[in-house]
């Protein structure tokens, strides 16, 4: 067998313990009771530092060097190899004990934020909090050294690959420079404009559930392969071939869970489409974040919370609830999904002012990692961050630097991929729009088959064959940018 | 570090991911959609190949050689040391890519069964398990000559350490001539005893699953480390510190559905009570499916079908069904359990024809395993059995060979484990009421304490640390044998 052939079989093992470990982890979050938590995070560290000593096998590195020498003719199967490479140099560049430790530190910090959230106790969790930051900080100094990076582009990189803080400094500067003075012009014709009605509750937990299936099967979910379940952080888990799907649901509003779930659909749907033939190896995996979140938020933020959908979904939702009266009408639901209004949880802002949680976040966890911040020092920082971008203050760490899951599950250089992917959402649905012309009308009727057609062919099933940037010019035209997304919020929100 | 503790780390990690094995397999039962089992059946594969590949390093190897050469002094870590051999001679005695192509062709095959059972479609099956019992086959022979046995002991030996066909035999034997002239005498005295009151249903669901849950806690399941879901074939899964029951409700019947819950909750409570400080060791496990069925079929067999603990739950069932009149008192629901007659299905057999039933499957799998009887003779072979043993023929496959998950999972050899757990079970139980005259009289109360203490102490807490026959020589004064089951049955059936 030649090295290539032979690497390609040993990648199909990693990923086989890769996907294992996602549903261990989904299994985590939607399933396990409380007192499994000590011997999971054993088991998931394990798999993790079995990946990791796979991958820095000698023997492994020995034909990553031969096939380099002598690449594949397939384009695909070269592409494959410069992935294959990838995520050699991101084990290579951390150390094994490490890796265990990060993982431990971080199932067990997740699971104590899961306790300590709804009780609003930072302090409960600052400890080991502290010491998951005190390991991703290791981590990216040790991987900042191995791909010649900043330590914290060197965490970025995991999520999408090769972006770099001037990158996203360009980017966020362009939107901190636009949003402030389009969210007054917002708020203001808001005012002109007049409010929405808001349908009454309380909102059948069942019917919720049943609804939300329902939409998801019209976007194309296949319960045949994959779940709808409920966890405290919605989220879209497991594999291509079995993607799971989470929600929270609550009697008196429905629209955020619902359009949860749709969100997280769109995250399944890009699974579900990645290249079937390169299922197990690094170049059948999604590209990186940023593409990832510009699915699930071209599904919810460009079209589920738009017009055309509504006009097709309202009167579903309001026989699902019994609802009477104009509260249920396209228009003024749309109206609901279209108020903007500066306010303190992320997972519930809208599209507009969305953008400067992500800013505070960024900048937060960069002073973390860059050891300018202390964790101590985290809920002041964040109430400060929250004053300065959007004039609102939490009134407690529950709705402060308590509210996301994903530092406390370790995860640092994540969050830009949110509004990357916002841009990168409105930059391919406008393409796909104007590539077919029956894409809008056809969602009007609830039939999303002209869109995902368009979005498998054009993005999901690209894999990771290109990187970002290629993926969205062979699809859009352009590289990432913030006019399309600019162009977007104008559209919806001025005219 | 020395030899032995090196060991120990190593199996800590090995440990570590065959729970993670657990938990997948959970899953797959449990949770996955049908259209993730190709992608499971091979997650599973390389979980196991990898267990595998650490089990065969040359390195470990090394390491247990300096170990035995200079074993420890403490007698935990020498009985660690001894199970550590234990493990390595079964996985040295096979191919690593024999174990990936039975877990996935066994995994295959359980979910092809999944489908055909209900549709008694024995042919849709009968492929896939032929080349399950195909590679069982190459397994057993593999490994009779590397641990010196017949091909079905060596299987025997991964469920029932050191257990030889004589054994069984010896056993089975003393029962096959103990039960017919019994049940001829059983069924007599029923017709002349007269019949039960069947309580009236429909039985609603969630009442069933709720008084499950309360029965659960009574016998000290601790929901904080477990759970209780639905699967087609009722199992405990999980690990320890994370033990899951499952079981199927009917709405016409509700008594099999409970007394299955509370037979997996005894096997629950074995796992919960393995010996803390050797978890993850081979010495902390289970000591083999013969304690582990008597501790399932003690809870379930000798104590919850039995007249005291009736005498506390009937009140409770009564409640939950909102049940009125004689057939919810005490003597008639007892009278209902202690019920003698022949019948198809195993899992619904009473404790008198359910030996028949074990004697049945254990000739057909040694039969399959010694190439004497092949897949496409299996309905017709098990149908003859059938009549020679309880003159009761299935009239379909669904009520005959497809009934049971085993052979269709891989798990040949596991079947005699039943009857000899029933054997145990009569012996522990009888040893245990001797020992602390409290515990019927608390059982009566809804107390489970007082046994469950003494089956912590004298079973459950044993782990692997002696054979099977030196624990019950422990806890009862004598090794494995049918006189405390037989006056059992002659105390409950004939008194």
């Amino acid at each position: 067998m030649n090295s290539y052939k032979e690497l390609e079989k040993l990648f199909r093992e990693i990923g086989a313990l890769e996907e294992a470990e996602s549903i261990l982890h989904w299994d985590m979050s939607v399933m396990m009771p409380a007192g499994g938590a000590e011997s999971r995070a054993e088991q998931l560290a394990v798999m993790k530092s079995t990946i990791h000593k796979m991958l820095t096998d000698p023997y492994l590195t020995t034909l990553l060097d031969e096939a380099e020498t002598d690449p594949p003719v397939n384009l695909w199967e070269a592409a494959n190899l410069r992935e294959m490479r990838r995520s050699w140099r991101h084990a290579h560049s951390v150390d094994g004990k490490l890796v265990a430790e990060l993982s431990k530190a971080s199932s067990r910090c997740e699971i104590i934020w899961r306790d300590a959230r709804p009780r609003n106790d930072f302090t409960a969790v600052s400890g080991s909090l502290s010491k998951v930051v005190e390991l991703v900080r290791e981590k990216g100094r040790s991987k900042a050294s191995g791909i010649g990076v900043e330590p914290y582009e060197a965490l970025l990189d995991q999520f999408e690959p090769n972006i770099r803080i001037t990158d996203i400094n360009r980017l966020f500067d362009d939107l901190a420079e636009f949003l402030p003075n389009f969210l007054d012009k917002v708020l203001t014709r808001q005012i002109a404009v007049g409010g929405f009605i808001k349908p009454e509750g309380p909102f059948n937990l069942a019917a919720q559930r049943d609804l939300a299936a329902e939409l998801m099967e019209r976007v194309g979910f296949d319960f045949d392969h994959g779940r709808l379940d409920i966890s405290l952080h919605p989220f879209c888990g497991g594999i291509p071939d079995d993607v799971r799907v989470t929600t929270r649901y609550e009697e008196n509003e429905f629209a955020q869970s619902l359009m949860g779930v749709l969100h997280e659909t769109g995250h399944a749907m890009y699974e579900r489409g990645l290249p079937v033939d390169w299922r197990l190896q690094p170049v059948g995996r999604a590209r990186g974040m940023t593409l990832h979140e510009s699915q699930s938020l071209l599904v919810e933020m460009q079209v589920c919370r738009g017009l055309d959908f509504l006009t097709f979904a309202a009167p579903l939702i309001q026989k699902a609830f019994k609802g009477k009266g104009k509260a249920w009408l396209p228009e003024n639901m749309e109206k609901l999904q279209r108020h903007v209004e500066p306010s303190l949880i992320r997972v519930d802002a809208d599209e507009v002012t969305y953008p400067a949680h992500i800013i505070l976040r960024y900048r937060l966890e960069r002073a973390l990692i860059d050891e300018e911040l202390e964790v101590s020092d985290l809920p002041s920082a964040w109430n400060e961050g929250m004053r300065a971008l959007l004039d609102v203050v939490p009134n407690n760490d529950r709705n402060g630097c308590l509210q996301d899951i994903h530092w406390f599950g370790g995860a640092f250089g994540y969050f830009p991929t949110y509004t990357m992917g916002a841009l990168a959402a409105a930059q391919i649905y406008s393409a796909a729009c104007k590539a077919n012309g029956n894409i809008t009308s056809a969602i009007a009727e609830g039939d999303f088959m002209p869109l995902m057609s368009w979005l498998k062919e054009n993005i999901h099933s690209k894999g990771s064959f290109g990187s970002t940037d290629e993926i969205l010019v062979g699809a859009t035209g352009i590289p990432l940018g913030t006019e399309d997304f600019k162009s977007h919020l104008e559209a919806r929100y001025l005219n």
